[in-house]
């Protein structure tokens, strides 16, 4: 077994990129909602690349506030014009039929049509996505442009769908680490034809799962395929017991796009998700943007909210709602690539491996600085001006190996990066200097704004 | 009795500026001091329009570590040139004398005259004021171009004034609300023909009396009017024993000018008052500015003294001393516009109606977001980019009524403004997700600086 | 007996630069090294000056992790061409010789005497400064343009040398104050013919010293003048039971350059001495630059390792390695001067004087303002805009002597400078309004992170 860091390099030849983005395409022409046969489809393609627990919650079964909707089963959907012709149909199109449209057969004008049309001025030639969850109604997405062309007349409609008593569907798959001790991985499965809201975080979450599978592993780790809100909602009424395990977790969403990368924190502000994610996303050679908690978004909402307020951030590219593209035609396969999927899993697997090793180390020769050199750990000769990160590393794990800071304590002070700390760590605990103290994922005793900000002097 | 909310809207259809100028013309021509009978006539007028509780301090009262001094009764003053001509006439301008001046009556030279004459070199058609409570002497203040014209000769002067025992005059008007805790509003009524410091402030504080008698009220008010310095300094003397009600209060000066609005926090620095006039001067088509305390300036030197240390900050436009016209005969009714006076009414009754409002509620339903659809909180139709304003500022309420943070928290952390949050949290208390708590003046338990910083995205 | 603020006016006449460069001229030529009679005979010269103990700890001696190694004499050192002509000669400059190399005598081809060889081709003109201490052998340092210079042939090199048992040489000299508690101050003693690094330290403590042993002193005061990281961890660990009387210290290096002055913050980060520092190091026509502590540089590593962790910054005027003669032959009596080490020597007495002169205050007279005019301490004539500094220092003294905040609070709440505050608590504190409470070095109940900035208005 490996650890997850041995991964890291990997990714690349590894093809992970393409590999999810052929995921994807396999996943894009299903017809998904937050019911129905289009979301157990998906699960049964991600059950080839996973061991998924799945799970129907039947219609009627209350979830704390709220009520499992019937299930929402689509056959076929079209308008035809008063000439006979087939203008919009839901086969060319999953997006033309607004979700959860209850059925409807008959002729009506074009001014009775259009209060079921919805279109969007601003993108005049994207379909829109809109939902009806919690209303019984119908309606059609089309082009702008398309409405403005509809001439009078009367107009033949279909919706084929049935909206009767079922189940809601997710998936869960959870790999077994040391501890019994969470960390919970949530992508929402609930959108149609729609690539990186949210197919990209489907796809980035099952490709994720079949590496922490090959690691070897300190913690927990849950995958959740669920729909959005009304399926995390429901997953966290039926697992209300077993939150206390889960100490720290990401939403995964909108993972392909070609904006940087975004984490928006958890509640809590700074748990160690929050920390370990706004130090790996501060990084690298297009550094992302951290935002604070706010309660809109994706199911960050609901596994953030006061009740339940659990140490989960959010990682994304574009934040939701901030791609033009976003819940429209546009978030297909050409927006999202694999270039940017595999980003973003690195992105993940980074962050994953500050939570799978940041720790507190006890300095056992503590007056003065140990005497690095007789133990191979420095240059012999000096008066050099740069002594290389390694050797500032090693000075900055001892002096603060003091039992308060972690090594992503250090890492913020230090402006090193965390992997060259935890060698430092690792070389020095060799060498006897340095003791691990235990592992844990709540070790943030020192709140990340009261660190004093560092930067070394080479 | 309507909220105080409900009169902000109304101000401009009340005139309630050019009421606020009107009233400061009649009040302008009268010479008033720390004593005398200029301000028992300046609070006479304001008998008209507030019932005041009216003191009298006899003279040698022993206030703290003051005593009240001898009543000054100023009838005429003026200077003869050597021709007999009167060039310097108390009956033209009252600033001509020095404050506080001691009775004189007699010829001199030039040389010996010029001892007692005071003018500002930088604005020499301005007639400078000067005081001088605590040290006999006499003098008389001039333009500096009139004083460079004087020629050598005899001069006559002439001081008619008293400086005897009488007492110090003030007036307090006390309005009632639901609470015996007091929100202080204080004026300072000393000043002789100036207009912006400080019969602008007095002004604006009879006319907010006026309002807050109309109002159903949370506390009770209490408005000052009393000299600057020993004025305050006497009050807080004579009323140590209520102190202790006092959990807010303002100063309010120099509400005139053209400046931008200006709160100067209390020692405090981060107590409910300070926290709800930061929030509001920030807002606004014209953000205003927010100083720290500093030991310098008006009342709130007394006020805020280490001893009495209460929560009260300090509003004006321009900060004193900081416009040109300070303390000058061009501090007068051109200076001061009615459209200043009334935006400044606005701000001050916008910060008492977050004193008024401010409360922490108890979300009802903390697991996940409730259902607002089914309740009529929220668009049943899904998939926009933009909710709206109200719409957050529901989810924002919700999620952060933790019974820790009250809606002037939430605002800063959302952004939102107050009143949207407001009529967000009235609507879920309305639906039963939302019990307020308690009402206080005392609830900062989270310092605004400790808050995070959070914007929302649309 | 004079108080330390009263030499601050006169350094200039007194010529301390110059006095301490002189000094500087003499110590220059000495071949010092972590042992042997280059430092021995430094001290000697310094004992000219200042009453030093001396302390020689045997080789062998277990100080912490470190033994005390060998001492090293050196006598001469040079490498011949293979024409005979002397082509390095360690008599011309120190530098030549690798420090405690090895003795050697032989004749060697160019290939193989170039891995003794040591030069920097970033600066080809000077000479480098290299050691070997704690591994055994041998090495030349010379010129870059020299080194690719050398033709092929047998060079004989020599290097005359001991590496044996004797003793590592440090000084000490104390000057009692009124108190036992300590401030230590550190300079190394290690290099050779280098200026900045650290005969300006050196002759800075020795000039320091001077001055000190002439005033009335709240604190006791250790110099000590040892080599680089054996020699500070050598003192540590023969020192530990006094540790705890040492309240605050600086590290003196790198005092001569024409940078501007840099404070490095003790491991504290914002210990007493650390403030007082970086407000210092924050006036002047030139502000300086305050660095956080970062466990790289030089002696503050061992006086700042995590079992010592005392709180010691360090005052450089450019930082160790960024400027571009150190470690070089370039580091010479042109790069320092007289000007730079006297400017250095105001900064850390303004900074002793901060540590002898801070304290908290109480007010005696706390409720309102005291009538400051009938204690002679107020203009009697009002109305001004400007009441000048001290003015202001009064009024921010009373308020803020609330037993809670010192001077240095006060000066960094308020702008003021420490002694215009200094002056108006003394002014106070004989009008009776002020109470002192005892000096401590170690007051700083409120971080100065978390104090309100202040801006007094004029």
């Amino acid at each position: 077994m490996k650890r997850l860091q041995n991964f890291l390099q990997q990714l690349g030849a590894d093809e992970a990129g393409a590999r999810m983005y052929a995921l994807m395409e396999r996943l894009y022409p299903i017809c998904r909602s937050i019911t129905g046969p289009g979301v157990r489809q998906t699960l049964d393609i991600l059950q080839e690349f996973l061991p998924l627990q799945r799970n129907e919650v039947p219609t009627g079964t209350q979830v704390f506030d709220w009520t499992v909707p019937n299930e929402w089963t689509i056959r076929s959907a079209w308008i035809k014009d008063p000439a006979g012709a087939c203008i919009v149909d839901f086969k060319r199109c999953n997006l033309h039929v607004v979700s959860y449209s209850t059925p409807v057969h008959g002729q009506m004008s074009l001014a009775e049509l259009k209060k079921h049309l919805h279109s969007d001025p601003e993108h005049p030639d994207w379909i829109p996505y809109r939902t009806s969850y919690y209303q019984e109604s119908w309606g059609f997405c089309l082009t702008h442009r398309q409405l403005l062309s509809l001439q009078e007349g009367e107009y033949e409609v279909c919706i084929d769908a049935d909206l009767l008593p079922g189940s809601l569907s997710y998936a869960e798959c959870v790999i077994q680490g040391n501890s019994p001790t969470e960390v919970l991985l949530f992508a929402h499965t609930c959108h149609p034809s729609l690539c990186n809201d949210n197919l990209s975080g489907v796809v980035l979450l099952a490709s994720l799962g079949q590496y922490l599978r090959r690691c070897h592993l300190n913690w927990t780790y849950r995958l959740v395929f669920a729909p959005a809100t009304i399926g995390s909602i429901t997953w966290l009424s039926r697992n209300q017991e077993g939150l206390d395990r889960i100490k720290a977790g990401l939403i995964v969403s909108v993972a392909g796009d070609p904006g940087s990368i975004t984490y928006k924190r958890s509640r809590h502000g700074s748990a160690l998700i929050d920390r370990a994610a706004a130090h790996i996303v501060r990084q690298g050679e297009k550094p992302g943007t951290i935002l604070p908690f706010s309660p809109w978004g994706y199911d960050e909402r609901q596994f953030c909210s006061p009740g339940i307020n659990l140490p989960i951030g959010r990682i994304t590219r574009s934040p939701n709602g901030a791609y033009a593209e976003y819940h429209t035609s546009a978030d297909n396969l050409d927006l999202v690539q694999a270039g940017h999927l595999q980003d973003s899993l690195h992105r993940i697997m980074q962050i994953l491996h500050v939570l799978e090793s940041d720790r507190r180390y006890q300095n056992l020769a503590p007056f003065g600085e140990p005497q690095l050199g007789r133990r191979g750990l420095y240059r012999m000769m000096g008066g050099y001006t740069n002594i290389g990160a390694l050797q500032h590393a090693l000075l900055w794990v001892l002096n603060y190996s003091d039992g308060l800071h972690s090594l992503l304590d250090i890492s913020e002070m230090s402006g090193l990066d965390f992997p060259t700390l935890q060698h430092a760590a690792e070389l020095a605990e060799k060498s006897g200097l340095l003791s691990p103290q235990p592992l844990s994922l709540e070790h943030c005793a020192i709140p990340e704004r009261n660190l004093p900000l560092h930067q070394h002097t080479s």
